[in-house]
């Protein structure tokens, strides 16, 4: 077969503010690859079907990187995906085989080892975008945060963060399965429907509502689960309660103005709060099989409810990087690249 | 024997900066006291001896106070103290009997209840003044955030602020019995000497030195204590290894501004870092009898270094309050009110 198209999004340019597409990022189709006969010295040949587009990805849009090490300019993105194995020269991945973790944003790529790339079998007829989602960091995300850090107890209020999104929602779930109240927030109406039929007890529009009345009312908190930070972060210090616990996800309210400041931290002392921070891939292991022993089955199932947004193309990059960090996007973010 | 003089100093106006002697506070000695006749009603009669000045009583000097109640207008000034029982018609407390709690600043009180104050005896012969400090509220301050929160593993580094203080110069020496390496801080370079004499192994004048640089150098930090919040916070976060406990006694950096911001709170998700804030009296009554078993001996015998600076008089009260907020203070502020 002749070479064929290997489009590429490439790093280019690092943003001050906001990511813009087709200068923070562009979209390169000028490269071929020849999927029959370019080699693969001992490596294998990978198919991208799928890549996740995160809100953590802005950190790694600066030369230092975020909490894991900036994207080099000139250079493919890279982000969680999945993809099919279309030749091998190395007995851990077959022809065949379907591979979920770092992807390059290629088409095709050649790599020389496995390395943190895991097989995953489709048992329950999912798409493969879920295991991106619900079924990948995302749902892992929530799961360990939940399992980890938020100790519930009988009673406890929980107030939730882009309660929409495949972390959100999935905390919310949780929560509710725990038996406790759930306040949660996200930015249209149509969010909040989505978070009012997955169980949250009061769901509201941050835009055109007063978080802290809303805490006012409806709290104090027990548990607080911030992908905000900044002010959202403030108000959720203040309506909490003693002994809190606040699991910090994600702080997307700083990520393209270089830090929003919080000025309320001494709430910590007064109401003796454990704030604690984590990244899912330190704390996943021990709850890794756990996980896809019971969470794609009741996805599958509907027991667990998800969402997703699927856009066509690698060149829809960096339109939905930028809308993820404008909260524009309506549910999880995936680019679908390829059948398979 | 004729009435006497009574003095107080009464909570006069709510500052909106630093307190001002005076203004904030006034010291009153119109008022006179019977200690022979005064009725006791199955009370008793306390005569104050000590008084502590604290850096949290800044939070108490606004209509809804901090983490504690705000001072009524027009009322004394409450603050840890002890006091020595002068006649009494309760067998809770007796006659010579010394009480160690929250006293109310006046020289004479007749109290109707024993409530929260606790009876102290001094077997070592240590100045009563010392029971409000390091063997009062900050020693345990530093006593149970330590064994609580420190979390202690071989080679971690912690770093200390205001490491000259009451708190901070125990802090220093848990963890130097813990066997760690100890960076400490305060604002002056006699402090600086006091910190090294008590084991910091590195130990600096912020005033005159960046603690950014320093952290740098010596860093980075597994276990941060802080009493000062804002950009010591902010240096704090940036120096912090991955897994590190931040244990938040204090922001005094933000108690006459309004609160200090914090920019970076982003690294506690990418270093999985875990803050605590707490105070006190929630969680030191399991180590209550340990501490008063060991610690006033171990001061005593000066095992455990303590200092102190002694300002004689109430009408001197606004004066150190002033000074412990500035950081002018040399050593833990206390109050001499009379002898006994």
């Amino acid at each position: 077969m002749a070479p064929v198209r290997n489009a590429r999004v490439l790093m280019n340019e690092y943003p001050t503010g906001y990511p813009e597409p087709g200068k923070t990022t562009v979209y390169d189709d000028s490269q071929t690859i020849d999927i029959d006969n370019v080699p693969l010295n001992g490596g294998f040949l990978l198919k991208t079907l799928v890549l996740s587009i995160d809100p953590y990805l802005r950190g790694r849009m600066r030369p230092t990187g975020g909490y894991t090490p900036g994207f080099p300019l000139g250079k493919p993105l890279l982000s969680y995906g999945v993809g099919v194995v279309l030749r091998s020269e190395t007995d851990k991945a077959k022809a065949g085989d379907h591979l979920y973790g770092q992807f390059t944003h290629e088409e095709y790529s050649v790599r020389a080892v496995l390395g943190d790339l895991a097989h995953i079998e489709d048992k329950h007829g999912l798409p493969w975008s879920v295991y991106t989602g619900a079924a990948g960091m995302p749902g892992q995300t929530a799961y360990v945060g939940w399992k980890e850090f938020a100790k519930p107890k009988k009673d406890d209020v929980v107030f939730v963060t882009t309660g929409a999104g495949p972390v959100g929602s999935f905390v919310i779930q949780l929560a509710k399965a725990d038996g406790l109240k759930v306040i949660a927030s996200a930015g249209s109406d149509e969010k909040v429907a989505f978070m009012k039929e997955i169980g949250a007890d009061v769901a509201f529009n941050y835009k055109t509502t007063s978080i802290s009345e809303v805490l006012a009312k409806e709290g104090p908190i027990d548990i607080y689960w911030d992908h905000v930070g900044g002010e959202t972060l403030e108000a959720a210090l203040d309506a909490a309660d003693i002994g809190a616990r606040f699991i910090e996800c994600g702080m997307i309210s700083g990520y393209n103005t270089g830090g929003a400041p919080v000025r309320n931290l001494m709430q910590v002392i007064g109401k003796d709060i454990t704030i604690r921070g984590f990244i899912v891939s330190r704390s996943f292991g021990k709850y890794l099989k756990e996980f896809y022993d019971t969470v794609p089955e009741k996805l599958a199932k509907g027991e667990i409810k998800y969402r997703e947004e699927v856009t066509h193309g690698l060149d829809k990059v960096g339109d939905v990087i930028l809308g993820v960090q404008k909260g524009t996007n309506k549910a999880k973010a995936v680019i679908h690249v390829a059948d398979g």
